[in-house]
């Protein structure tokens, strides 16, 4: 809920009503908004789509073939939006420019480039080159690398692995980097950095280079003050153990174990000269460290607090959820100390398809979501007689098995779309319950359950999920989390608010127990899941899932 | 394959280039075929819809509503068939009426009615009761009763229970009557007969009443020369002791254990002047013993003889086998002394939906069988990653669960509706697949798998028949095969031929191995059934389908 505007322990010209911009970099485009320091109010927004979206097919200008699973960006895309979205923002908000004092970002994460000394990335020399250009978060061709990175890690025993719920990903840095290493070895060379875009986009804004605590713990594999080690990174490949050397840069923040990061809602830097001509913001304002757009919704929902888990519904789930225990949850994505908030621990845990499984569908059957939607909140729970594993795209969390694959149980020939449709639905709010216990079960109590993303337009769903889970559902207030996120944290970098928590609670939004359960109907789930926790267990071994992947794959090739 | 016309113990009037008649009562309309003695060619066919169609809602002229699981039919539809279909397909043929020799019937099973001992159908009297019409065969609101009926056997151990794969159906005889005694005792009691449709239209035909041993043993649990003891009958309902006594009437053929039943291709009688005027043939000709849309299919196949499985594949596929072995086959649908040939042991057993299932999901994807087959066939083994249970409707063979529903697997976001239809094709042939293997693991060889049906042709089904079940495929050649096959029972009723097995050799026609499995796709095919063999194991029991269709049902009531 909206606070009270605070006493500030204002910087000689930022008070309540002054104003910060956040900028969300997405996967097709990027969304400015203009929000008023004092209460979070939301004066204008602005988007600009991304010139060449995601390039997945060939090289712009060169048409170079890119391979199966890959996705790349154009880092020129990104500056767009800062020269297009922000001034339309500030337009579209009626403010004065000169009443901004911060600016700050997120970014879909891990996206990360190569590039030289001075942040130039390696695509502008060789845009012929594919490894030269910015891998998306969802490049997936580095799966062998991951692979082999996840099987030594195991057989070695190193620390950081279980804080990854026993796996990392392939969309990570290092199964990136080591892909790059070993098909582009020049490529690798050339690149003296390796750096999120979450990063790189700072260092265009401020002129300095730094590296952010988030990215650098749940992507870049950063834990108790280190990078995995040389003698680790040797063995997979020799020519990759000073591989730490591409990251471990940065000005400001902490220093742990030599390598200095830079906190979440720190002042990364003043807005150049430059960056203030294509903004149209003043010079020197404060830029907010970089962020990664799941966690900085934490904030707009004015939920950073232990056990507040935030699950970002759209095409997948992220789950985000500050903590002030440390445990090995299984399956989970992550744990950074400070990763969403200083002075807390951060986890992150996901469901790989949420919203695509119901595209998919819709695509499969012909009907749209409204007419299913309608069709399907008529029934009753359990009327349809079916039960769906969620994993379409695979299991992020609890199982951590890309490899694993959709279920559905019990049609006849009186099934009808909206039945499926529902369940399916059902399939996801099952899997959210498996990851709000499995969290428990660890001993990290989830206290407050709140939705962000796109689904949330969807009420049907979300009172399934109240009925499925068994508790109040709290909704984030505002419809562009990612960006007001942002400006909460350049609001912070701007010293607006002592902390990230204080800036949340007086510019975040959220509205509790938005959905509550039924009692009769979570009853009935209840029954449901019982029997989704046996298909959880019968499939979740992999061995026939496994197998048909494997067939697949042969068939294919 | 036709063979050579034989030597023939004619009768006076019958020769090779005499014809009979055939006639199909299928569900929606009955079907006539003139058809040459001597080589079984078919000269001209015509079908002729019921006017009632199905009688699923209301029921004729009173508008009397029916319950959930109804369906009825109206003894009238039968009779405007011989009235119609067949002067219609003498025209066709061109044939004078005076060359043909006899007629055969086939029918829809267990479709069954009470009549009088006159033979006159209980509706023709009271037509506002719904229990005095024609139960069709795919009436199931009995299942109440079949249900009872198979508890109690399987207390008491009834030795005819093992003969059914250990359960009877809510369509047969027994199960129907008895929902009749108990929601309609005045009707259970007005009804002198209880009397197959199969054998009804003889009645129509010959004027005296005959009881075939087809339907008897399949539908009628008539075992070793009995129907179930009075003591099991009374025990279900006292009211019920004598309930055979309404059956066990005939005129003609063997006589065991004091009930008279008449063998396949006997002489029934002799076409009656009124039946001669309904349907233009000569008074007094052959008039065959009732039978089986499926059992008569065997002889069109030429593929009478034991281990020759014949497979009637439509929207449910019906497995029809002689065998010289009597053996307690799990999940059969009965094994029947002289039920498909006299002097060998008849097998059926099914798989409750097939076509229906793909019937089903071009209806949930809107897409077309032809654009789905053109994009299916592309595809090598396995290529689509999936595996289904093709339980759609239940599983007849081998679990004889109709309880039991649809299961897929192996769904991703790149699952394309050509995949999942490719993927049910196949659910179909594994099921088959098991079928067979029962029959062989019992001690009951199949040597030839012969296919007939609506489902032939698909030839891109039938080759994956072909390679699931890593055997040749013969494919009958006539594609009106139960209305062929009715005339060559009528050939041997009215003398033509010694038996059904000469008979078949000369009129039926097959081609053998016209499908060959490919040894590669064979294989690929083997590891995905094992796949199908776990699911098959892990649902079979039921646990959880029946939990779903319980949770199902009651979300319902």
């Amino acid at each position: 809920m909206m606070g009270m505007p605070p006493e500030f322990p204002l910087e000689s010209n930022v008070n309540a009503n002054t104003y910060v911009v956040g900028v969300d970099f997405g996967t097709l485009s990027g969304r400015a908004v203009v929000v008023r320091v004092g209460d979070g109010a939301e004066l204008g927004s602005a988007v600009h789509e991304y010139a060449h979206r995601v390039i997945e097919r060939e090289l712009p200008g060169s048409g170079v073939r890119l391979g199966p699973d890959w996705a790349l960006q154009a880092p020129q895309d990104w500056l767009e939006v800062l020269k297009n979205a922000v001034p339309a923002a500030l337009a579209a908000a009626g403010v004065p420019a000169e009443q901004v004092v911060g600016i700050g970002t997120d970014f879909t994460a891990c996206t990360v480039l190569p590039a030289t000394a001075d942040g130039t990335p390696l695509c502008v020399e060789t845009p012929e080159l594919p490894h030269a250009w910015p891998k998306l978060w969802k490049h997936h061709a580095a799966q062998p690398h991951a692979d082999r990175i996840n099987e030594l890690a195991a057989r070695r025993g190193e620390s950081w692995l279980p804080r990854y719920g026993g796996k990392i990903s392939s969309e990570w840095e290092f199964a990136k980097a080591l892909q790059v290493l070993e098909e582009a070895p020049d490529v690798y060379a050339r690149a003296e950095r390796w750096i999120e875009a979450a990063d790189w986009i700072i260092w265009q804004l401020t002129g300095v280079e730094s590296r952010n605590i988030c990215t650098a713990g749940y992507k870049g594999v950063f834990q108790d003050g280190s990078y995995p080690s040389k003698e680790f990174l040797a063995e997979l490949n020799p020519g990759f153990a000073d591989f730490a050397d591409k990251l471990a840069t940065g000005r400001v923040g902490t220093d742990e174990g030599g390598v200095t990061l830079a906190p979440l809602g720190g002042l990364a830097g003043r807005l150049t000269a430059e960056a203030a001509g294509w903004t149209g913001l003043p010079e020197g304002i404060a830029v907010a460290v970089g962020n990664v757009d799941a966690h900085v919704t934490a904030a707009a929902a004015d939920a950073v607090r232990p056990g507040q888990m935030v699950a970002i519904m759209g095409t997948s789930t992220c789950h985000i959820m500050p903590s002030d225990r440390l445990a090995e949850v299984p399956g989970m994505c992550g744990v950074v100390r400070d990763g969403i908030v200083p002075g807390l621990w951060g986890y992150e845990a996901g469901q790989s398809a949420v919203g695509d499984i119901f595209a998919w569908y819709v695509d499969s059957c012909g009907l749209g979501h409204e007419e299913l939607t309608a069709l399907a909140e008529k029934q009753a729970v359990g009327q349809h007689g079916l039960v769906a594993l969620d994993w379409f795209g695979g299991n992020r969390s609890v199982l951590v098995d890309h490899n694993l694959s959709g279920v559905i149980v019990g049609q006849t020939l009186a099934t009808r779309p909206e039945d499926v449709y529902r369940a399916l639905i059902e399939s996801t709010a099952y899997g959210a319950r498996m990851i709000v216990e499995t969290f428990e079960r660890a001993g990290v109590p989830v206290e407050e359950f709140v939705v962000a993303g796109g689904l949330l337009k969807n009420p049907f769903l979300m009172q399934i999920y109240a009925d499925v889970l068994r508790r109040p559902l709290s909704v984030i207030g505002s419809d562009q989390g990612p960006a007001l996120g942002s400006a909460i944290h350049a609001a912070v970098a701007a010293g607006a608010y002592p902390g990230i928590e204080e800036a949340a609670a007086a510019m975040g939004q959220r509205t509790e127990a938005a959905y509550t359960p039924d009692p009769d109907r979570a009853d009935a789930y209840d029954r449901l899941y019982a029997e989704y926790r046996r298909l959880h267990d019968f499939f979740g071994d992999g061995r026939m899932l496994h197998t048909l992947r494997a067939i697949r794959n042969e068939a294919h090739a």
